[in-house]
């Protein structure tokens, strides 16, 4: 999905919510666990549920990895019935990969192309060994590299906000060398909601980029603060919540209950979109 | 596998040599492009060649990832073959992995579970994200964490060596810090064998941790220059070849020249650890 495409869906849903389906098969409600594939089956649920509100979908691969081979095939599942709402909703990997150059493009082919098992839109990625384990990720034409810049974990302040001799710090060098790799109809940036204080100078460095947002909800991130150092006149944010929306309720209602939490988080957006 | 059985592993075989499994499948030889899994079938000849020369094992996992769920269908195949030579050989899953905790936690489970599909002995990680993401994969008794400090890509040179205000690299600073978060009988650290001359310093931070060094060969990293600057009493290096054992033949001789590769390198190993 190109740029054009993705602004043009966050003006017709009035969001710009992304919904982590970071769907950890020991938390999933009681309901689903009978089922043949209970991921697939609480994932389509909560697709289904929170689509009206929803612009993007972000499987963190970790829950599906640590199920083995059943939890790569309940992502599978998953991605190939997103393709039926393939203009409603942006697709992302939370993967965080980056490898030297020819074995970043596997990565890519795996996660990216058109022609493998999962088809996504855009991934996110490790920054960590440069230009050459990136750059294999912006090959495919209107997917996306999401570069790791400025993180919502505690770990963020190991390594991230060290300054170097100029007092750049690594998250801002991130912002800005990685635009010589790929621009902003390519590459997205990740950078916490817990990080609300420093949206103005991203937003210096960055001004134009989509930034994907995580943080807000269970890490304690807020949209208004995001909002409001970090929207742009094209949006520029794809704002994700997990565990506040698909695990906000474990009884039967689960779903509907998820479609109230993506609502509500919708419609605050709306208001911001004005 | 603990850091003595590590060691007397190497002391046993003579040899510190990793065998990188990147079974890129387009790579392989004609003759196993008609079994039923070619990538297994290839794994499974170069493990039965080249075991007598090899300490390690380290599929990467980018590409099995790249054939979607066939390719990790191979990959646990090829754990599972390992398995028969459980004292022989030390395991790394090449993933490059690191998130916010409770994801890592779900990572670590994925690769490192003896409950899990792989239960690989060691998983390499990216330190971008800082504590929290690295943690969670050192709770596995007798696992290792796989630290990335400085890498042996042209990209190596775009982070890594930035420098802080007091003249701490980057690469410099992972070493350092991350010792407050594990010790030496379970992280190690990936240097690369291109950087050799930075070996002098590392092993000024890390005197007594294994790295595991890629770059030998392919890349162009010299054996006796890693060996001179980084051997240590307990050996400390498991030294990484892929392309240059796995693909150096793609007749049906490959797992013959395979053998010879590693055998190479073995006994020249051999020579630095008298």
């Amino acid at each position: 999905m190109n740029r054009a495409k993705l602004t043009e869906l966050i003006r017709r849903k009035k969001s710009f919510l992304c919904v982590g389906l970071d769907s950890d098969i020991t938390k999933l409600p009681e309901c689903v666990m009978n089922s043949e594939d209970p991921v697939f089956e609480f994932n389509k649920a909560i697709i289904d549920a929170t689509m009206p509100y929803a612009a993007a979908y972000k499987p963190n691969l970790a829950f599906y990895e640590a199920n083995g081979l059943k939890g790569l095939n309940s992502l599978k599942k998953t991605m190939d019935y997103l393709k039926n709402f393939k203009d409603e909703c942006f697709t992302i990997a939370d993967a965080k990969r980056g490898d030297i150059g020819n074995t970043s493009e596997q990565y890519a082919k795996a996660f990216l192309s058109p022609e493998g098992d999962f088809d996504f839109d855009a991934m996110t990625i490790a920054p960590y060994m440069g230009e050459d384990s990136v750059k294999p990720f912006t090959v495919y034409p209107d997917k996306w590299v999401i570069l790791l810049a400025l993180t919502s974990n505690k770990g963020a302040n190991d390594f991230q906000f060290t300054e170097d001799k100029e007092g750049l710090r690594l998250f801002e060098k991130v912002l800005k060398q990685s635009q010589q790799w790929a621009g902003k109809d390519n590459l997205m940036f990740v950078c916490g909601a817990t990080q609300a204080s420093m949206f103005t100078r991203i937003r210096e460095i960055a001004p134009e980029h989509f930034l994907l947002v995580p943080g807000v909800g269970a890490q304690g991130g807020s949209l208004a603060e995001v909002c409001k150092y970090g929207l742009t006149k094209d949006c520029g944010l794809l704002v994700n919540s997990s565990r506040g929306i698909i695990f906000a309720d474990k009884s039967e209602n689960y779903a509907t209950v998820a479609a109230q939490k993506a609502r509500e988080l919708q419609e605050e957006m709306a208001g911001y979109l004005k």
